[in-house]
């Protein structure tokens, strides 16, 4: 049944970090109603499937491809859902729908379009350990597959002078692995030694892992593309426990 | 009846931007779960009552004694909420509750405390405008309560150098109405003029609304501390609207 009367919609849905404990009801509810649901394969399939849901699952680095196919199908009249792991607004699948009609058909434009926000992976991992993001921080993306590195190298440098907490996402793949490593000498140049480093992995998942380590102790060869990467700043503590994992939290005061 | 015989739970429960429809499912069962709701006022005044709940509401500005409360009385057995708007761990209850951990009883180390994310506010703002935050991003608490202006005005310098989109909290109050405009003289002597600045105001509640503007032209005496200030990166992009708000997003390419 085409559906060229009514006008579609297109909503770009955070599913969260891995569990669905995550999800906010209006994302639930978007799920739900969804004709299509669009998407990385591994993220789709980590919707519940409704009856008379049509899957469009794709590969990795096709992000722009997949926007258009959704826009088209919004365009023709049907509710359709992209889906993206943690928040669609970071690192994740908005940046490439709102490009996607920047470069594409006028019309899409006029589509009825909506963000619906979700729990990222920074926000999972500090919750996990404390409150590490308790204070200024960056975000900053290591993959160097859309900007040059010297970019990314410049950005550290000046994000260790200002004393952020930083969250790394995308801080290696196999067509990449040096730059993590690159990424920590350029640190260990900068900021002292004894900061606190945590690698937190698979965050939210079954085989979710933390690292507590300190910026000269840390291996980042242990990092993968499930690591959240987190660098504390001056104002971070760690407050110990019996037999538990310590407390990551960053003072709410300067140092 | 007291509860002294069994361990208590401390929840630190991120509730989202106004509006429920932000609330994780995880977030919204220990809002039930809980004997005690403890938090400011305007944010224990969201929580859905429940039979039997106690609500423990307090003024702005008190984060630690409301903090040593939450944890008394999860170490005497009960459950306790500790609510927050947004999400906990950015800006708002974690970093205190930690604080009040690091600072007081050991005995407090040993109870079950979990921190339950929550959508903040950069995020739902961000969803309402397109993908401001699409690229590296940095979060800055303009309040000088706890840390010199320096050290604020060294971090907004480096900020911009740096390229990061910036998103401020605590952008104004009564008690320090001209820190907002110091912070506007600072990025316009660092940034051009034509960078996009977004002022959004009361996300996700009725009163929801939205200044686009630029550097150059941004009045910052309407920014008071419902507003979430966006300060464009060089990637940030208008897509124009016939009849509609234009989209905002940050191109994940380097400019």
């Amino acid at each position: 049944m085409t559906q060229t009367n009514r006008r579609g919609r297109l909503s770009i849905v955070g599913l969260g970090p891995g569990d669905a404990r995550f999800l906010t009801s209006e994302a639930q509810q978007a799920l739900c109603a969804a004709r299509y649901i669009v998407g990385y394969a591994p993220y789709v399939a980590r919707v519940p499937e409704t009856p008379g849901q049509t899957r469009l699952a794709s590969d990795n680095r096709v992000e722009i491809a997949r926007a258009q196919e959704a826009l088209r199908l919004a365009a023709s009249g049907y509710e359709v859902a992209v889906v993206s792991g943690g928040d669609p607004g970071i690192f994740a699948m908005a940046a490439a729908v709102f490009e996607a009609i920047d470069n594409g058909d006028p019309a899409w434009r006029d589509l009825d379009i909506e963000v619906l926000p979700g729990i990222s992976a920074m926000q999972a991992a500090a919750a996990r350990l404390g409150a590490p993001l308790g204070h200024d921080f960056c975000v900053i993306s290591l993959s160097d597959n859309l900007k040059p590195w010297e970019t990314i190298a410049n950005r550290l440098e000046l994000a260790a002078r200002a004393d952020f907490v930083m969250a790394f996402y995308n801080p290696a793949s196999r067509a990449r692995p040096q730059r993590i490593h690159d990424a920590f000498a350029l640190l260990r140049r900068e900021l002292p030694q004894d900061r606190i480093v945590v690698f937190a992995k698979s965050v939210g998942r079954a085989e979710e892992q933390f690292i507590i380590t300190t910026l000269g102790e840390a291996d980042p060869s242990v990092v993968d593309m499930s690591t959240l990467v987190l660098i504390g700043a001056s104002g971070a503590k760690l407050v110990p426990r019996d037999g538990a994992r310590p407390f990551v939290y960053t003072s709410r005061k300067a140092p």
